[in-house]
């Protein structure tokens, strides 16, 4: 097929252009590069030495025997997008090009007003460009677990019916979610929702957990094909930051009393997941939902985890909670299905800390670049708007 | 109370200002014309003579005896809309200054993407300089009853209880819209929602059904005072083109089968329900939903009801339905509740067609104006994208 990969040069994005073009796709990709920005406005660098792209396409090319067909360029900009489009006439679109941390878009107005317009924009434009170019093409958008908030009711994968009042009705589940760049990503599930109806597109609206992991098999071991990998209080997932916090001997941080529950799953498993959504497309005017992660976690189980893992490592760490900077539940139910990939065959990497392992190690040879960057993971971005650095709990 | 009105040009805005000044608050306005620009893009003018601000606020201050308040600006500069909070200390907040056009936003990929950053960073500018100027202001948001859609169940205010696999909660009602318009206002719902949750704000989102009128008492007879009135297929609602069209001889055209059911009220109405709301504000980390309506119609029932009060005046008008631009259900189950309001004291002018008849004298008087610009009463825009003049069915 032939897939376009928007944000191609992110956590994701890089690694998917591999994993499908060693499938046999023809994958081409578009970035502005506004990631490597954002992460060095948090005073940060990826653990992992990231090459620049025309450094990428080199080793791209020398590993696959195959060009990755990238391009510069910002989806928030329609021309861009409507050209691109028509040139290579995707089949599939895996839309990856958003700004996609809380606590950034959480620092300030002009923040939250950044986030709403890249995200928001960027998924209008592909809406359109597919309306008008690529009608038959299949938009596989990344949204997320956070769209839903923590109800105190189970989480269906995207719509559920119910019974009001005597009468029966399917509708989308209500989101409520937790940071602007949350809330950005629920007024995509709508616009999609919309343009799907209206105009008789297709898309799949991942609502992704939260992703781990350093590697997958088919960078090999170029080091010049590793994908970033953040830890800073913005890009970072809290996983990935225990990693980081693990390689470093600094606590692991829980933030608030830590009970957190939150569903995981590993890189490769993201890769796998979202090139089932790929190839098995929906049909026409279809919109639908896959609730994307292997197993929901207590986010101090989480880090008990990392640490004995670490522990065997002969990396030695603590547990110590963070006054938590954001406003959120610190224990709450929470019960979300994650039927409809395993129904099109996810086969789960079930062993967590077989792939712990595997980024630790990863990360122990780039120790001193977290070193260098320790004070990033010492959160300071809070939800009332101020910006002051968190401290230990006891 | 000091009452800030963003959007004080436009349509509800212009008369809200005379009617809040009539009951004896301190009135300040902003608006940066959009709306007058708007309207000249799709080849219309209002029919009623608007004035250019400076003889608009010349007129205020004969008749009221004091000045409104005005600045010129854009709600989408977060530097002004700071700026002006902090030297008004509002305590309450009617924003207005949206752009509120279903067809207008469906027309491109620009127009669209402008309701989406015009809309959304208004929003954004204004819950941010709450928390960080006034605080304990009360945000009057005009939403729109379109964002709800036509679900086959019964539609609260807002909120609703249900039971889902055996577990209760009260969730946000899902919205299901039918515009790029519609959409946007739903993301200002969750946005708004979101806000109050973590920074304790207070807010009503009115979701107003539609509005039609050309008058209130406090206008008197100083034609300066007069609000816009528009009937061209973006800015004027159904109702208000009914009467243009009668006006001119057009026949009265309902859109498709026409069988589309809306919650309606006059203007006077919406300035009653919107004091009400102004001056009963909410408890701090309150955000609480109004469905503002008088009564439920269907639209060729309401097209019916327009020719019956113009025959009384002499005005001899057929009904005949057109093409429907729009791609929206034509028949449908429709049952919104309005309570919330009439527990606050609104007391619903009932009596529809002594309203029509004054919209229908007043307009009388401008014929020469709607004749000018009746090509904007035939659409064009349509939902699929194209622009095309609809046909009559029959």
């Amino acid at each position: 097929m032939r897939i376009f990969i928007a944000g191609v040069d992110g956590y994701l994005g890089w690694p998917l252009s591999m994993y499908l073009t060693a499938r046999g796709h023809e994958v081409a990709g578009a970035d502005c590069y506004h990631r490597r920005d954002w992460v060095a406005e948090m005073g940060s660098q990826s653990a992992t030495p990231i090459r620049r792209m025309t450094e990428r396409l080199q080793a791209f090319r020398e590993n696959f025997g195959t060009n990755l067909q990238f391009i510069r360029g910002d989806m928030t900009d329609y021309n861009f997008v409507w050209n691109f489009f028509r040139a290579f006439q995707p089949e599939a679109i895996v839309h990856l090009a958003e700004m996609p941390s809380a606590p950034y878009s959480m620092i300030d107005v002009h923040h939250s007003a950044f986030t709403h317009t890249n995200n928001l924009l960027g998924t209008i434009n592909i809406l359109h460009a597919m309306r008008d170019v690529s009608p038959e093409s299949h938009l596989v958008k990344l949204g997320t677990m956070g769209e839903y908030g923590t109800p105190n009711i189970d989480i269906p994968e995207g719509f559920f019916e119910i019974e009001y009042r005597g009468r029966k009705e399917i509708l989308p589940f209500p989101k409520r979610a937790g940071s602007w760049y949350h809330q950005t990503k629920v007024h995509d599930t709508n616009n999609i929702m919309f343009a799907c109806r209206i105009w008789s597109l297709r898309s799949t609206d991942i609502m992704q957990g939260v992703v781990f992991g350093t590697r997958i098999d088919e960078m090999g071991d170029d080091e010049r094909l590793l994908t970033r990998f953040d830890f800073d209080q913005s890009f970072g997932t809290a996983i990935n930051r225990f990693c980081a916090q693990s390689v470093i001997g600094m606590p692991l941080s829980p933030f608030g009393k830590g009970h957190q529950k939150r569903g995981f799953l590993p890189l490769r498993d993201s890769m796998q997941c979202l090139t089932l959504a790929i190839e098995n497309p929906p049909e026409a005017k279809e919109y639908r939902v896959f609730n994307q992660f292997e197993e929901v976690y207590d986010l101090t189980e989480l880090a008990v985890k990392v640490q004995k893992v670490a522990g065997d490592l002969g990396l030695t760490v603590d547990v110590r909670n963070l006054e938590n900077p954001r406003l959120e539940p610190e224990e709450h139910y929470y019960n979300p299905d994650h039927q409809h990939l395993l129904d099109l065959g996810y086969d789960p990497t079930r062993d967590m800390e077989a792939e712990l392992k595997i980024m630790l190690k990863d990360l122990i040879k780039y120790k001193h670049r977290i070193q260098a960057r320790s004070h990033a993971l010492i959160p300071d971005i809070r939800w009332d708007g101020s910006r002051k650095k968190v401290t230990y709990l006891k």
